[in-house]
């Protein structure tokens, strides 16, 4: 399936720690670039999330804010 | 200032495309890997974004989707 | 590609705005009912979007606000 | 209150699983149409919300993505 | 209606900019405090926005970001 | 750091509830105006939040919903 989503990023699960309703879920995308995702406990079982599996981190346009030091 | 947001990308500036009220910007924050932010012109003018100037992508972990193959 | 995003709603394009950066794309996914998503002009080109083509609307769940009367 | 939200999608409840801080509720929009929704437990009790009750489902445009196969 | 977006802030319109799909209204919800928008031209239209009319600025909790110094 | 959220409300922790994996963090902007978070547990640790603290709530105009009565 393609995306509208212009941030489609593939990496490796690294971490996934489980709430009672929500998890949080590490992909690391490069070495040393890990990005964080909040997703419901039904979707990591839905989607087997496991460290070491394959997993795209997919971020919309308008959820990205800029910053500039 | 530290953000609560879990994904603090920095890299570069390397495309702004200007509509009447919304740009869409480029950062790129690491060789090939791209990020696009749909932001107000009103932002990209108050930050000073072009084309080669250091910029963060900054993502909230909840808007962040899994997928997986 | 399996998505962590708990709100998949297959459908059709029945609808096209195209603005500067950014389009309305609307979505019938049943009769009567139609979902409307903002998305960039680069996604609706890279998708193909055009009426009457099959295209699904995704949403996070915590995208969604629950309202009563 | 009308919305600028395009997305307004009356069901019923047909879920509510509680965290210790997120619930998730389930809205039924149309027979075999669910959304899901992730919202505070102090937005749970102040609307009420518990199975067989109506209730909306709300989602901006912006939150919209949209795949095609 | 009642919604579980927790952030409700009451005001008044004192900005509309409207671009080709997508507006950016601003509301002062207190002397001093301006929100800002970016909503549809659609809403801006069935909501009938103008500058002095009340309007309200609703916000879902998993979209505010915490920054400290 | 500049950002291009538009909307950047200083202002004080009145309240932190924390769940297993996700809190809750209001913050009071002006008298009488609280602003509620959803944040990562990780965030709250990583920024020291505690009821008294300064705080920034940061919202991108593109969350922001715009109601009329």
């Amino acid at each position: 399936m393609k995306l509208s989503a212009r941030n489609i990023l593939p990496g490796k699960v690294v971490a996934v720690t489980r709430g009672v309703t929500t998890s949080h879920v590490k992909i690391e995308i490069a070495t040393g670039y890990v990005v964080t995702a909040s997703i419901t406990n039904e979707a990591v079982d839905a989607l087997g999330l496991a460290i070491g599996k394959p997993a795209t981190a997919i971020i919309k346009s308008s959820d990205v804010i800029v910053g500039v030091d």
